[in-house]
């Protein structure tokens, strides 16, 4: 999820950049209107989210913005953006603002660290492994978690430092594609259990928790042997942790199944390309 | 010109964001359009001159865009980048790409190195010490120059090396501007040989020279004891080395003098914000 650079002092420099666009990561039309500072923070969430599925601690960020709302609405934004960055201990280094009629988006440089030995990739999982997945799925443009959600770092970290996780990744297009993805790197299938997906709340459908996108939870490949002392240790009260799925010796291409054998991916159409 | 950071190794990261904004680093509506590779050349080049300015090696960056060009602007968008990055022993280690109709945009954010002896910055220049330039100034729009310029990497780092420099600044928002805010971070004011700087071409007025912008040469103050040396052992013979001015002790306020000794700065327009 994030560029990996050896440091030279047995850590790995973490470096994600990712932006938040009007009209493609919200509506600008909405009333009342997104905030500045829920795009702040959306934009700083996303891009710890993706430091989160390696097991780093995040340290730095840059941001860029272009938008032409004025000195208040870009006080609001920053005054998010640090809000957001204080409570994960990131440090707002530099940035760069433009002022342009037609355009509205931002972009942030996220910069992080991991011990290599705890650092979590897509590539690893093993034939046996359980899928958990940390938090709930679905609905996140309806409810507004696509705006408010906490990203998992501290999870991400409590489960590297542990040594849980073969492989991590975090959900940001569709539990399916992520999924999919982890898969992919890991040159592995899975099995899927459908029913045992935490929806996010009771008009969650199960297509919508597979692709809807957002969730910005973390999906993560245990091995059996971790599987009880994972559960019984998570220290994380307010976020379940729940076994999905089982992974399995890829056959002829890398699959996705449901508990019932049932072929999830690959298939055309696995994500958030659909949605928002 | 870049946020720096103690590596542990006696060596210093720096960090700098910085972006290219249609319709406001270059024209939508220009014939010929301007290109996808002159766009990405000019998004990498302006990060590259803040590494430039504190003497750094550039390393790694990573490159967001908003647009609607469609796959092959965005390949001629890469190409370029590569292209640039690869001259100047920059890797693209990541980035985000976003559709969106009515924005044309992109971000860079650039890692870079530099021993924490050699670092250059905008405080340090002493009463009596010289300003010299590189390069030339003014008309950088109407000569392309804003697109195609060669960023002072090698004359940055060498004259860091070298020890020269008291204090180091890139001009992006105009020689004035610029060599005021290295007055104000240094608390000293300069008398300006304005007779002395040199013009890109025969068309260019002192105050393009002086306020244009976008030049993205090297201004630095250098011991007296020093200005000797330095002018004989310059070896960049493409590009000039010129003694523009010379640093005094700030009296009331920080100024900056013609030579002449009527004021230029601070002044209410000092720079870019009127051009382009």
């Amino acid at each position: 999820d994030c560029a990996a650079i050896a440091a030279g002092d047995g850590s790995l420099s973490l470096f994600t950049t990712d932006q938040v666009v009007a009209d493609i990561h919200y509506h600008k039309a909405l009333h009342p209107p997104v905030s500045p500072q829920q795009i702040a923070h959306k934009l700083l969430a996303r891009n710890l989210s993706d430091i989160a599925a390696m097991g780093g601690q995040p340290t730095y960020c840059l941001a860029s913005i272009v938008q032409k709302k004025g000195e208040t609405w870009l006080h609001a934004f920053f005054d998010g953006l640090l809000q957001t960055a204080d409570r994960y201990g990131v440090y707002l280094i530099g940035g760069d603002i433009v002022s342009a009629a037609n355009d509205e988006s931002s972009s942030l440089t996220l910069i992080g660290t991991v011990a290599e030995k705890d650092v979590c990739r897509r590539k690893g999982a093993e034939p046996g492994d359980i899928l958990f997945a940390t938090g709930k799925f679905g609905q996140s443009l309806q409810t507004g978690h696509h705006l408010d959600f906490e990203p998992r770092c501290k999870q991400g970290q409590w489960l590297a430092q542990q040594g849980f996780p073969n492989a991590m990744i975090d959900v940001s297009d569709g539990l399916l594609l992520d999924a999919y993805r982890l898969c992919c790197a890991s040159d592995i299938s899975l099995q899927l259990e459908t029913p045992a997906i935490p929806f996010r709340n009771t008009q969650t459908t199960l297509t919508q928790a597979l692709t809807d996108g957002e969730d910005y939870e973390l999906l993560l490949s245990v091995p059996p042997s971790k599987e009880q002392t994972l559960e019984k240790s998570w220290p994380f009260d307010k976020v379940p942790i729940t076994k999905i799925g089982t992974f399995s010796k890829r056959k002829d291409e890398v699959q996705i199944t449901d508990a019932d054998g049932r072929k999830l991916a690959p298939a055309d159409e696995l994500g958030y390309e659909q949605n928002l």
